[in-house]
């Protein structure tokens, strides 16, 4: 069986929500710095795999996107991996464009920290 | 106002689902690895920030529980941030016990790959 085979069957026995989706956080290959948490179905997750960079399903919009199709921030995709409940995923990319994940133009949609710890 | 209750008014701001509850990615402070997603509801966040120990909301259970209240693998908070929609944490933690995040051993819960891409 292929890596490809392979991954198809692995797709279609990750645990979607009711709704059909999976939480995909994005890691930076290269600073380690998550980026940011998005929304896969099946469909996103089989055109990510297929195109190498990241697409993921809009809630609001309810359609499919490609992370920086309008900015040019697009993410070029390391690997793939799921957690232990496999209803997670950990896409590890090298951010592209600007080098910015958040629409806000921080490099990191995490950009805010509480404080009182 | 103190850091204390600048973070009382975020956690107030943050954006709950209908069940109450946000993600939680969790990253270890000392490698950079990507351990595991959880939720918690905001008396978990709440008790995490006292406690400086990461605490969840269990939706099978529906309770709280500290991780690595059975196993020791507890995880001291390092710091806590939310991203631009305000809808999920990113909190770095050192990991404690084992040095282990997974119930399965492992030491994060995103052992397994995805090969054909």
């Amino acid at each position: 069986m292929s890596d490809k085979e392979k991954d198809y069957l692995a797709i279609n026995e990750l645990s979607y929500s009711e709704d059909g989706l999976i939480a995909a956080i994005i890691q930076d290959w290269d600073t380690t710095d998550v980026l940011m948490l998005a929304w896969m179905n099946r469909d996103a997750l089989q055109k990510s795999i297929d195109t190498g960079y990241t697409w993921f399903w809009s809630r609001s919009r309810k359609r499919l996107w490609q992370k920086g199709e309008e900015s040019g921030n697009v993410q070029r995709i390391q690997s793939i991996s799921y957690d232990c409940d496999a209803d997670t995923l950990l896409i590890k990319v090298q951010q592209g464009g600007d080098g910015v994940a958040c629409h806000t133009g921080a490099p990191t949609c995490f950009y805010r920290e509480l404080k009182g710890l």
